[in-house]
């Protein structure tokens, strides 16, 4: 499967982007505002992946191309930054495409993190309502801390989340998910249980800045 | 330590009750609203107790008197009755009782539970303000599964996120809660975090619906 990672040059799409090419055979594009910035990233991960013994081609372009070129599209851009990215991309998006939305909303005061749910119900209602009704949106990925995913010297060991409306994307997102190493997909249900999903981001930070030793923590359902 | 479990007849009184008495030497005193069913559960906990090789004195009384007796008072009751628990027992909590909120608000619909936030921005908000001045309250214990934690012979391995205002009433707390075996307590800030953790209670079930041989699933930071 051909995989676009939006905001590919960020550190979640960095460490998604690693991962698969890493540990899989899917096709890996970095997408950037910046056609020149993906493919220095590009190169920055195949380096990377060369010094860990992987010999893997990492494929770029500007965010549309990249989107065009996938069938399932990540869009690892900040959340204020989602419904725009996903406009910008929309007329390269083919019938049966999945997007993946990993983005929380969060604000921030002296005490912690905390999640700010969009009025249209959860960052993912918002990615739906801005996607052609052709493809399929799903959230995943929300509580990978970045470090630990760019990291390919660590075991990852973590749970991820999966919902979504439509089941066949969901499995087809569960699937490609647990093609990385460590990673465990759980499906979590329709879209509209999406904000406890998105909700566990800021806690993971909240959680990390309270306790000693919890830098970059993951979280496991067991 | 006296602890005081107010609904202690309830399922996640019973684990409460049972995991206290049978891995600490703390005092448990089972409160509910009618001192006779209170007795009932208590004289039941101490078979159970029993068929587990543990002598344990659980102790009972109306909500108003555990709550008196004790130092820390935990309301495991649903969040609909919380205000108007804490306001029964409220005359007899002393200056440095820690009172504490396992209760999560939530509604549920065709997909799956959601968490339901109170305007007072929190469960444990509402619990705060229902509580006399001279209390501290602290969030705890949501994320646990009442059937594992009630099962004494199931490790539990399982964290639980711990809120509040009072960093030494937290600490109390996590001391307590880190008493019973295999129970990890973390902090995870000020009250204004309680939204991202009490919103974990209605994710676990979800992801118990959505997932085989996840029922009573737990959660573990690492």
């Amino acid at each position: 499967m051909d995989i676009a990672l939006l905001g590919g040059t960020g550190d979640i799409g960095e460490g998604l982007a690693l991962r698969w090419a890493h540990d899989t055979d899917h096709g890996v594009v970095v997408g950037s505002r910046d056609a020149e910035r993906a493919r220095a990233a590009a190169d920055e991960y195949e380096k990377r992946l060369a010094d860990h013994g992987v010999t893997a081609a990492v494929d770029s372009g500007a965010n549309p191309d990249a989107a065009a070129r996938a069938d399932l599209v990540v869009c690892a851009v900040p959340a204020y930054h989602l419904t725009d990215t996903i406009e910008s991309v929309a007329d390269g998006l083919d019938e049966g495409d999945v997007l993946v939305s990993p983005a929380v909303g969060m604000k921030g005061d002296e005490d912690g993190l905390h999640y700010n749910r969009p009025s249209a119900g959860s960052v993912l209602a918002l990615a739906a309502g801005a996607a052609p009704d052709r493809v399929s949106v799903v959230g995943a990925f929300h509580n990978l801390a970045a470090g630990r995913l760019a990291d390919l010297d660590v075991d990852l060991g973590v749970d991820t989340p999966v919902v979504g409306d439509d089941e066949a994307a969901v499995e087809t997102v569960v699937g490609v998910a647990e093609d990385i190493g460590g990673l465990r997909a759980l499906p979590a249900g329709p879209a509209a249980n999406a904000p406890e999903v998105e909700s566990l981001t800021p806690l993971l930070i909240n959680l990390a800045r309270y306790n000693d030793d919890m830098h970059d923590v993951g979280i496991r359902f067991e």
